[in-house]
């Protein structure tokens, strides 16, 4: 792919989330999984697959805008652990996983990554969701 | 505890890894499994658990050593995949893997967190690998 024609998401994240926002360098999505608080950064580059892939400056635009989400999950859920994860085994795509975790959760204390099908929000909760996230990004 | 002690590492950290080096903000220990390529970096901060507990400085300091950890798995390892996780859901400590991944691994696709008993290095292999390791960081 090339980096000056239109960002192209892959097909698996498009199914498995639901777009929140776009900061300057990412995408923001929320995991579909109302099980977990889960979001995920896709830097807005074609044909990344690692960070390295990334040049100086977006290096630094992903750490703050990974900083960023990780305070407003915090803020959301001030008791959760964060997990961080940039897997890419699956979606070759470059992503990057913000999820709070907590001791009552399904996969606990080991990844979420791999470990049970998604639950998917009802829709009216997505939508509340999407729209809290939104005003505090 | 506080930041003026000297750096405690995590018991756990100190068990399962041989150290590599100290960077400027954090301690790089290679985790003692042989089936994987896996450098774990933890700032010598006392008390972190999450990566929003450092100050902005130590951020930048974090992504920038994180990167140098990439780059340097990418070199002895390139044809592999990059993961990296910060969880903290078993060790609370602050620390931040970056494991090499191939699809021939035990773990693949999946994460390596928690799914199988680590497989120490050889003493001689490790050496080896020790000193490689010191003279590309």
């Amino acid at each position: 792919m090339d980096r000056d024609n239109p960002f192209e998401l892959d097909q698996r994240l498009q199914q498995d989330t639901l777009w929140v926002a776009d900061l300057p360098l990412c995408r923001v999505l929320l995991m579909n999984d109302r099980r977990y608080p889960w979001l995920i950064l896709v830097p807005r580059r074609n044909g990344l697959t690692e960070v390295t892939d990334l040049n100086g400056e977006d290096q630094a635009l992903l750490c703050q805008e990974s900083l960023q989400v990780c305070r407003l999950l915090q803020q959301l859920h001030p008791e959760g652990k964060l997990n961080l994860g940039a897997l890419g085994n699956v979606v070759a795509q470059l992503h990057l996983h913000h999820v709070m975790r907590y001791a009552q959760d399904p996969a606990w204390p080991g990844p979420v990554w791999g470990h049970s099908p998604a639950e998917p929000y009802p829709d009216p909760d997505a939508q509340e969701l999407l729209q809290r996230l939104r005003s505090l990004l």
